[in-house]
């Protein structure tokens, strides 16, 4: 699998579980909409004409527009929880960790640019529970890479005076790759995973390899 | 200066140099409006409103939406490939020039995180022609960092494998910060600037302190 064909699978993976095929076809074209114009400027209209179907029919699954956002966003954020929670418990040295959770989380960032740009920049957007529930989602994953930043200062292995600080730092690198990742561009989403993973390495003072 | 009064003065300093007073009036509605709800959802009319002008009134200084987002986009750019070069430029050796580069860059980022989300997440609205003077201003900004990460490697000082990358991934970090840094959180713009000059000698290597 070339890393174009890779990138495709992830995409289609990613909604998955989210039935019926109506309703999946419905917030694919929403994550798309706003990626390119905003959640603000999107209406349910555009939305249900990219999928192909009336505004009646998308009323059918969403009752709101910010019930699509909050779908999308909440798939997002649990798959990035996952993706940190599995580094975190994957067995091996803090290092070892810690370099798996950060390929998989810019992977991600990467293959699912468009998602994670709506996933990470249309927050504010969201009603004030469903901003909280999220938000403890954010939480969650904070804590995981967190743990793992933890284990490596009690083994001696990392040396950081704020792990606060660094961990967050670590997650904002890795995010920031949905800003500027393009299929087009030179590296693969496996090729930024490894120079990031080094790089958090680097950030925590892992004495080396 | 408290942080938060030191904000607020540099948040006005930005746009000294747009005349007349209306015309400054204007873009910053637009920013605001822009940050709040997106470029695309935004009307030349909602900018007026908030300016408290007529939107006949706007058109006598920016014929169009884009040519606002221009305007802001060309001024934050600037600003940002300007502490950039001051630090490229500053003397000293490869790991104070880099450090001041990215504690500077960083606190703009975070005291003008409004305007830098605008700045950084609406470039795909520019027009053509608009889009490649500003990416050209980006990659002069890329350069001048690049172009410290180089010196310290060239005097030994520095330990980069991949100097693009890591000259990328350093002005990522520096950027995201645009997308969570509240003023109300725990950490000042100079604090944050502190912690990411560290974290960024650590990410080039910087043989210590």
């Amino acid at each position: 699998m070339d890393a174009r064909t890779q990138w495709d699978a992830g995409r289609s993976e990613e909604w998955a579980d989210v039935t019926p095929d109506a309703a999946r076809r419905l917030l694919t074209a929403a994550v798309q909409a706003f990626a390119e114009r905003g959640y603000h400027a999107t209406t349910t209209r555009d939305i249900a004409g990219r999928a192909g179907m009336s505004p009646a029919a998308l009323y059918i699954h969403y009752r709101t527009k910010e019930e699509l956002l909050y779908r999308i966003s909440g798939i997002g954020h649990r798959l990035a929880l996952g993706i940190v929670s599995r580094a975190r418990d994957g067995g091996g040295d803090p290092a070892g960790r810690l370099s798996a959770a950060v390929q998989d989380f810019v992977r991600w960032h990467a293959e699912h640019h468009t998602t994670a740009r709506v996933v990470q920049y249309e927050l504010g957007a969201l009603g004030e529970e469903h901003h909280a529930e999220i938000v403890a989602l954010r939480r969650e994953t904070d804590a995981a890479v967190r743990s793992i930043v933890e284990d490596g200062v009690a083994a001696g292995e990392f040396d950081v005076p704020d792990v606060r600080g660094t961990t967050r730092a670590v997650l904002s690198l890795c995010i920031d790759v949905a800003r500027w990742f393009r299929e087009d561009g030179k590296h693969t989403p496996g090729e930024v995973g490894e120079l990031y993973a080094d790089l958090a390495l680097r950030m925590v003072g892992y004495a080396h390899k």
